[in-house]
């Protein structure tokens, strides 16, 4: 089925950021076949839906835990450890699959209300949870964690992904909604060998290894005096050799990040995490200057709080600049690119990411209305983006369309009822708390 | 007149943060007369407003350029002095009277839509952003900045300021709403001669004296090679003995901060406007620890990009942990204090920024029904406090009263037609690009 998207503004976020007047987006079957001027575009024999403000791709969120949203804020601002022992594990230990069907799909509504439409994640469930994004209709990349703790087995995690990839294929549903990956927890709670063999697993099916590098300073000082540094040791057991994204990826050196660029490892940057839990800035100019591709990421909203990952685009260019003294360390439309173009590239998804013939047709819709646009939509370019960026972030995310379909209208859920959804999300966390 | 607030949660922000439970605020002639537990509640004959969400102070902005809406975005990402010289003081230069009350109306409302009652302002034309702020019911501490330019006369504008306050008193209005002060821009716009002469002119009128401090690394050269400080200049021309407020204050050592306590300077911290100029992390820990008065600001919509200072409250929780590497330096409820009580504290207000007998009754109803209260009204304190502070932020800013009358209802402004509002300022903006 073809259909056409006009809007007074389309942002295709290619690598310049260019700004689009008077622009279409043609769709056939969930796909891309044209974004660009009105006056350039193919005669298109179809039906045309006419929006007011500003189109662009979808948001990747590149790092979370969403499931997460039933926990959030439980234990208020206790230190890392405490919270860890003394309320999210215990919490944790309760859940159910129906619970973590009820976060996930809270979880999916609340990124798609935000203008997020993939997000790549790692929770317990991982049926439920693709289950959950099937229902709202956003796009996924999950994978269950894969970890060594009393009552874990991680060659029967690693087997159990391996069984679900070898029968259902790496992405399946509607346009290719979910995306099955491997989601080693990290290094420090993993022994090498189940390293090699996740990433065995993964080479074996072309699929992604989502895994926590480098967050706490102190987290991998065993791993560190053994190996020098966890890329190293990832890269010794053979898990760079193919797609890896890195989460958090904080505390790198010049070397580390050189091997990351050669190996081609995505990072999830995930400024607002790292900033709460004070575990430190990551060194994105120096990720950006290497040329490795970058994506962002909100993190479990338990810790974060919230899944609005326009927070974390004005979140990394503030502690971009800050950390190196320079405010043209990132620029607003980069930071944009990198929740958008750079976190597809960093999960390596090709497909989706911005608005190119070809990709999946991921698409939002922003109104332009509000106190963040006074200036109107014939502000220049610069100003525009500035708003968008700097001053609008989720506030009047209108639509949303995955693969074509629309999933968000007019703020509103399409496909689930949003107050059934909230229900079955306080049930659970009542139970959990 | 008597009223009655009634809300299943009041926060009064008082010191320790408590969080009251099917609370009502009572309230005659616009200041608060009992706010508790209904239970202990005096017999009260009033009408009640039954609230459904979160009611609490009014949030104070400790620091902002308001009218500069007009310029929201101007010239994007350019480096701050081409910003400057390029784009801003050209702007600036074409400002007339109306442009300034259209863009005060603007960051009034604005303001409003977020819970901020009350915002410590300099800019030009403070005569037409005073009667901007009476059109929207809001609450503001103005002056006309005192600066040492070419075609403008520091002398001239002191007396300005002098002969206002002594023509309309230091506070009028209804609810006194306005409070005129003296904003001496900074010490290296000022010869030290200006500064005495501003001090010794807020001092014979009791009123506050606004001026930035140690924002750039660079600004102050010439005086701290000639001072030690600028705390230290300003202490010398008796700046520091009467009502100070230090925008920024990013740079200062140990000795200017036990000086700023010593003088009982209250401070407003801007860190997301200091982020994003890469200016620097102010010291909030050592300030706070130091008992300096510190409130939080947003700084000028023109560089920050917006009047939303909830994002102020997370970016100070944030910034304190990063630059701490402490996630207890901060805690969110301590936060939401800085942007309440504290801002009212460095402000030198007693009358304004939290619940409690003898203070205006500036309040903010929240609805906690959206994604950040997944949890519910339930939840225990601690999540309660988090979900408000990390999740909710202004999302669901529902009602605003100042001084016990009602200025925004169910989101909207109530005194002023926000169509014409934002085709003022539309207009306006036009003309200065």
């Amino acid at each position: 089925m073809m259909q056409r998207f006009h809007a007074p503004i389309v942002l295709p976020c290619d690598p310049a950021c260019s700004v689009i007047r008077n622009g279409v987006v043609d769709v056939d079957d969930g796909r891309i076949t044209y974004c660009g001027p009105v006056t350039e575009a193919p005669v298109l024999r179809a039906a045309v839906t006419h929006l007011s403000g500003i189109l662009l791709p979808g948001l990747v969120n590149a790092h979370a835990h969403s499931p997460m949203t039933l926990l959030r804020g439980m234990g208020g601002d206790l230190p890392l450890l405490r919270w860890l022992n003394e309320i999210i594990w215990p919490a944790e230990a309760k859940l159910r699959a129906e619970d973590v069907r009820a976060g996930m799909v809270l979880g999916s509504l609340e990124m798609l209300s935000h203008g997020v439409t993939t997000s790549a994640e790692m929770y317990f469930h991982p049926d439920e949870m693709a289950e959950a994004v099937l229902s709202t209709g956003a796009r996924v990349v999950l994978g269950g964690p894969i970890i060594d703790l009393p009552g874990f087995d991680w060659r029967a995690m690693i087997a159990s992904t391996e069984r679900w990839i070898d029968a259902d294929g790496l992405r399946f549903g509607p346009g290719e909604r979910i995306e099955l990956s491997f989601a080693a927890h990290s290094a420090y709670m993993l022994p090498p060998e189940a390293l090699r063999r996740t990433a065995e697993a993964a080479a074996a099916r072309g699929a992604l290894v989502q895994i926590h590098v480098a967050e706490a300073a102190n987290e991998d000082e065993k791993q560190r005096a053994e190996f020098g540094s966890v890329p190293k040791l990832l890269d010794e057991v053979g898990l760079l050799d193919g797609r890896v994204l890195a989460a958090h990826a904080i505390h790198l050196s010049d070397e580390d990040i050189a091997l990351f660029a050669a190996r081609g490892v995505g990072v999830a940057h995930c400024p607002g995490s790292n900033g709460k839990l004070a575990s430190g800035i990551a060194r994105l100019a120096d990720l950006r200057a290497a040329s490795v591709p970058v994506g962002l990421g909100t993190d479990g909203p338990a810790s974060n709080d919230d899944l609005d990952l326009w927070q974390e685009i004005q979140l990394a260019a503030l502690l971009a600049r800050l950390s190196t003294k320079d405010s043209t360390a990132l620029g607003g439309a980069d930071a944009l690119l990198l929740a958008t173009r750079g976190g597809a590239e960093a999960l390596g998804r090709e497909d989706i990411g911005a608005l190119e013939p070809g990709r999946w047709a991921d698409m939002v819709h922003i109104e332009a209305d509000g106190f963040a646009f006074a200036a109107g939509l014939a502000a220049p370019d610069d100003q525009l983006l500035a708003n968008l960026v700097w001053a609008a972030g989720s506030r009047r995310v209108r639509d949303v369309w995955v693969a074509g379909d629309h999933v968000l209208s007019d703020g509103e859920p399409v496909r689930v009822d949003r107050e059934k959804a909230f229900a079955a999300a306080r049930e659970s966390a009542a139970r959990l708390r």
